[in-house]
């Protein structure tokens, strides 16, 4: 496995199936561990630095027990060694943070195949790990990483207090170290106004809303990720419980939006969507934002039975195959501004008409 | 022939073919007459007009010699008998004025076939004649009247002064009582923001610049009426000569702007171009005022060799079918406005990809 294999294939929490998954993209659950033989990685040493990443390596990435714990054909990327491009490609397809493709000292991410599981090193801390599954399936995320921190922990020394819990760079993550967070799909909200209202009520219940690309992200394609702000004082059940339970609330307000649009203005509804997907066949130069855009409209007009030749692991594949690397690298080149929006339109019309000769050359 | 029959057909004038048709939809001369015997149509009683409408049906249309000079298969419909919707369907069809289509006392007109001639009876003047050909053929459209207005003149008496030339109900119209224009499709100049510069030249000349529905209409779809606004103290010839030296250079001003934005910007051009188009293939509502600023787009596309699927006559039909009057008619039934976005959405996907199935339901 190695990371040009990626390039034509999805993560596995693309393919659109899953619980609720015409609204819930994704579930995540990630996990930040400090480990006790190493100062928090702002104090790190160049040395340290390289140290935590072999001592990683070496104890759970080599140890033949890790299939047990469901750490299966993992591949370990040095962030270093990585061009620009390619680091940009792993935060789009939300395997590191921006941050850790900034990082400057010795840093890698383990992932596995299916990219369901990643493992930043020497991120804000010493290891983060992450589940993601398809749709609204935080349990299932919650077992799965519960079961890789628990073999993490039998090979490495965690800083961990008595009284605190796991210990981490920043305070806000100490305790738990835990941040569980949904992957929301809202047009209808966002149409009928009324996300205003929802992210009020969550913020009230310490629920922090961002957008698709995480901390001070912009929300695009009408992405919203919900997540516990809070990560002491309460237990990881009870963490995701909160999260759980208000998901399907925000889950049950898109719904009635969504019912709302098709009774009140089906017409206009219908015509939003058949002109975005119209765009983006017809487009022959289109940025990545209205992209977004218009695949968002695109994607309730699937879930909604106005559109019936598109499949909505194909719609979600192109939310990440139309960000900038992405389109670098698949194209094989670098490309300005301009020309990704050229390579951009080309790769929609190629995707979302595959056997379409289209209306016009090029 | 009946009018109904005409709404599946296209005026001969929309055929898209003739000298620099590309750019010149249609070539049009109109004569401004009166009946000698009668006063003028504003001092007519209702017998009067009823007169006039009866001698120009006997000793004209019905006259075994009328096919000689060139009249065939003439339709002599009375405006009276007409509902609301036909009287506007031959507006769109640019057969009667807005002004004819208002008329209370009797009035007629009598058309030809290939809806390349047409005569009102009883509009502002008791006679208007007019001859439009595809194309710029203003030459063709003046033997073709001319033709048609020595017929006539041998048949009826004429209001005529051999010092002011023909009398008629406005001054605006004295002298040869005739109008030449010329209809121009002139995207480019406005994309470049050239055509207030070529407007103002016009003016200079004493040369009028109206919308596609003459006198005071808005100019849509980028289609622009040139003519004469000086009809006395010159004869016939210098008239046309003087719209038929004009035109070459507006369209060689369009064609130097297609060029440049060729050059200059063609993916941006390209983009445009075939986004109006999809968006023309794939709208669910659609007003007609967008309709005629994306047919426009799509027109000049097909004529620049970015679109490879659609032929001009397609387009030019497209035009005039959306009207509102034209899309009741093919449906058959009266439309609100609402409707009728509904209906000339799915009449422009009907005709723009018949073997389509679209993308989406309906």
């Amino acid at each position: 496995m190695k990371l040009d294999d990626m390039t034509q294939r999805c993560g596995e929490w693309l393919r659109g199936s899953g619980p609720e998954a015409d609204i819930v993209m994704s579930s995540r659950i990630r996990l930040a561990r400090n480990l006790a033989d190493f100062p928090f990685i702002r104090r790190c040493t160049p040395v340290d630095r390289q140290a935590i990443v072999k001592a990683v390596d070496k104890r759970v990435l080599k140890d033949a027990a890790r299939k047990d714990a469901g750490l299966d054909k993992i591949l370990l990327i040095d962030v270093n060694k990585l061009e620009r491009v390619d680091r940009q490609f792993l935060v789009e397809r939300q395997l590191i943070s921006r941050e850790l493709s900034e990082s400057e000292g010795a840093a890698a991410v383990a992932i596995n195949e299916s990219e369901t599981f990643g493992l930043m090193i020497n991120e804000e801390d010493h290891l983060r790990l992450q589940v993601m599954h398809s749709g609204f399936d935080l349990t299932g995320a919650w077992e799965r990483i519960s079961r890789i921190d628990d073999f993490l922990e039998a090979k490495l020394t965690y800083a961990f207090d008595d009284r605190l819990g796991f210990l981490t760079a920043c305070p806000t993550n100490v305790g738990t170290g835990m941040r569980v967070s949904v992957m929301l799909h809202l047009p209808a909200l966002v149409l009928t106004r009324q996300l205003e209202k929802v992210f009020r009520a969550l913020q009230k219940i310490s629920l922090a809303v961002r957008g698709l690309y995480g901390e001070g992200s912009q929300a695009s394609g009408h992405f919203y990720q919900i997540s516990n702000q809070i990560t002491l004082g309460r237990s990881e059940e009870e963490l995701i419980e909160q999260v759980s339970d208000v998901v399907p609330m925000i889950i049950e307000y898109e719904r009635k939006a969504r019912e709302f649009l098709i009774k009140e203005s089906q017409k206009d509804l219908h015509d939003r969507v058949s002109r975005a997907y119209a765009l983006l066949c017809g487009a022959q130069t289109i940025s990545s934002e209205e992209t977004m855009d218009l695949l968002s409209s695109v994607r309730m007009g699937v879930n909604l039975g106005l559109i019936h030749d598109l499949e909505i692991p194909v719609i979600n594949k192109l939310f990440i195959h139309t960000q900038p690397a992405h389109l670098q690298k698949i194209r094989g080149g670098s490309l300005d501004r301009a020309d990704r929006n050229i390579e951009r339109a080309m790769y929609l019309r190629q995707n979302l008409r595959p056997d379409g000769n289209g209306s016009s050359k090029n």
